[in-house]
């Protein structure tokens, strides 16, 4: 058994409850949303339209809870830690698995993660950031059918050398986001680090530390809250969907 | 008036008719696929599964003729030189415009096109190819839906070295099918140059020479064949629709 495959597996016995980030390196990690067939046009749509945060890994079948394509062993209804239930643009519940709330027009769709790329940057030489922040912006995501909403990022901290191989090497990945949005001064982008979506808050950033913004999966998570679905629901943030594909060899198409 | 604008114009006012290879350069190019919302869905997820032949640029809203992103003044009716009408999986037609075929419900696929980066592998040090051979493979996409069929690709000849540069420089346009499929002997991918889709029949690959082969847009219409679908309307192979975005500022996301 692979350590992606006994990941999923703890987490579907709810022995694993906890955070993916900086867990099972190597492999590539998802932000999970589930819709009704309905909704999934318009939300495809919006994908095509918002590459950086939102770079499809996989799209189900209506119904089929299992993603064939990049773990195809996997159930998406009890696979991951954590999920949350948003219902007309409201945060309804956290759940640990959607066993009850899976219908047979269920759509999922798998976004890449910049959790994937934590393990690559340290075997580059840029260690693990203090913590990744998760921050709502100013920027806009472009609208597709009844989905519009802020851009969220994630925040990485390093030193300015280091954002120059961070550069380089999440280029390469343009599946997980692909290479910064954005570095150096949060106010340009209008991240607030006074009050992250997850993080502890920041009040100043120390000396020779240079900020890092990747788009962030986590904006579907804005955009439910914006765009007031009848019914979708997401993964919790920083408890991403393992898959069993590489990151080393799911790069640049 | 930008060169992008004046080419759409000219094929307008059809004083365009020929190919768009080598045209324009420095933008982007797209292949187009024009469907019936009902069918838009399916060919969505068949475009995320197949990446490489497959890449978005854009989709258009159902109804809507004008790609407001990549060029909000072009009308996708008009503004390529020649289509083809696929229905029930028989090539019925080739026609100058769509002002009869385009419906209230249609709906634009614009998928990048490597016609965008001839003029940045010249700049690069590789010269054009004698010309861009488009060849079906025994390779098969990864269906989606009603959708299916074997993979197309493009195929360029160069010397080994320029080989390894023009891999190199098409990994930074993952959007405009990204790098190589496949270097070397054809039949490995099961590419038969005596019978290409479009180009010269080639019995021999001169000594010194490296055949190069990328994923191709003109996979939609070995899939319209293979899948049937009611009715679907491509760009006819080598005449590409001209977008206002520029090739080099659209590269890795």
């Amino acid at each position: 058994m692979t350590e992606a495959q006994a990941a999923r597996l703890a987490m579907r016995r709810n022995e694993w409850t906890g955070y993916t980030a900086f867990r099972v390196p190597g492999y590539v990690q998802c932000n999970l949303v589930v819709l009704p067939k309905a909704d999934a046009h318009d939300f495809l749509v919006f994908c095509q339209r918002n590459p950086k945060p939102c770079p499809l890994i996989e799209v189900t079948d209506p119904g089929d809870p299992h993603p064939s394509h990049c773990a195809p062993e996997a159930d998406l209804r009890t696979d991951l830690a954590r999920y949350v239930v948003y219902r007309d643009g409201v945060r309804e519940a956290e759940v640990t698995d959607l066993v009850d709330l899976w219908r047979e027009d269920s759509v999922g769709f798998l976004i890449g993660s910049s959790l994937t790329f934590d393990d690559a940057l340290e075997r580059a030489g840029v260690p693990k950031s203090k913590e990744v922040w998760v921050l709502e912006t100013r920027l806009q995501t472009v609208p597709a059918g009844k989905f519009h909403g802020p851009l969220v990022v994630t925040m990485r901290w390093m030193t300015h050398a280091q954002a120059v191989i961070a550069t380089q090497l999440t280029s390469r990945f343009p599946f997980n986001h692909g290479a910064p949005l954005h570095i150096g001064d949060p106010g340009i982008i209008g991240a607030n680090l006074e009050n992250p979506i997850s993080g502890e808050p920041v009040t100043e950033i120390p000396e020779g530390i240079m900020p890092v913004f990747w788009a962030c999966g986590v904006t579907p998570q804005s955009v439910a809250l914006a765009s007031k679905p009848g019914l979708m629901i997401t993964h919790a943030s920083g408890y991403g969907f393992i898959t069993d594909l590489r990151a080393d060899q799911f790069c640049i198409p």
